[in-house]
């Protein structure tokens, strides 16, 4: 059983680490805070005129590299190894990925160790990939071909619309992937 | 119809790039010329005492994204494209992540052009990848599923021992890669 887990926003904080750097640079601009987001991407969330705001922290230099961890992840995928799945890191990188691709590897290194390096997989395209499940908290996951994966949710507030998938948090995702429960 | 195609020594020729490097670095030293090659990895063709002075040109910051291209490969490419078959290149990156990645991302951009960018799938497990074909230089690719891909053998001095595989090159790939030749 493979199961394919998301990077940003499921194992990386990215939208807490957003939030505090948006809230030390501009202080006196409102955003919507993480627990009330309602949209995907950041950018559709927020006034247009902070687009290019928010561009410039995201790609900056570190800003990946240093996002927290969500509390659970890592060992919930610790946890799976364990229990015999075979757990791959699906991410896709920014189209500006001077800084995001490397900073990647560095996150996963740094936060779930060596070995995990080799099972980090980069892909604008997760359709192409093979999988059992893949724990995403986007929405919608779009490619060239229908995916063999069952898409489940990773549950956060902008992804709540969706009904028809399951969907699962880093307290609650033994009940949902299991061998009984596929 | 998805074709994936792997990046060092079929569209960059990683082989031409470090021979003329060491060449370069250590020409008293002689290593076996790139069409002399009997063995995959450049550490198993060189004595064992080359094998840091391999490691140290390959991970040298600018090495990847200064590789010359592979003649053919980007026309190839192009004309598969053209001829409505969807191309994705499929690499796998170093142990040693610091500049390849990154340069990996660089080196499409620079040689194929900034769309190109988001078709690049870094993966060190190819198997997990869905596509028709594989077009890639290693004899043998392994990981933890069997692929639905068919392993097309880039055609390269170290994996002529491999008889059961279709092999092609830049020269005669329509031959080869054709809807009517599966």
């Amino acid at each position: 059983m493979i199961i394919l887990v998301d990077l940003d926003d499921v194992l990386a904080d990215f939208d807490g680490g957003f939030y505090k750097e948006w809230k030390r640079r501009h202080p006196d601009k409102f955003i919507v805070p993480p627990d009330k987001r309602t949209k995907f991407y950041l950018r559709e969330e927020m006034p247009d005129e902070y687009k290019d705001l928010i561009t410039e922290i995201i790609i900056t230099e570190g800003f990946i590299e240093s996002l927290p961890e969500i509390e659970g992840g890592k060992q919930a995928i610790y946890q799976m190894e364990e229990m015999g799945y075979n757990v791959f890191i699906c991410t896709s990188p920014f189209r500006n990925y001077k800084y995001c691709v490397t900073e990647k590897y560095k996150w996963v290194e740094i936060h779930l160790g060596k070995d995990w390096v080799n099972k980090l997989i980069l892909t604008n395209d997760k359709t192409l990939v093979n999988g059992n499940y893949l724990i995403d908290d986007k929405p919608e996951i779009t490619g060239c071909v229908i995916p063999r994966w069952e898409h489940i949710l990773y549950d956060r507030s902008y992804n709540r619309h969706i009904k028809e998938k399951r969907r699962l948090n880093w307290n609650n995702w033994k009940e949902i992937i299991s061998p009984n429960n596929k």
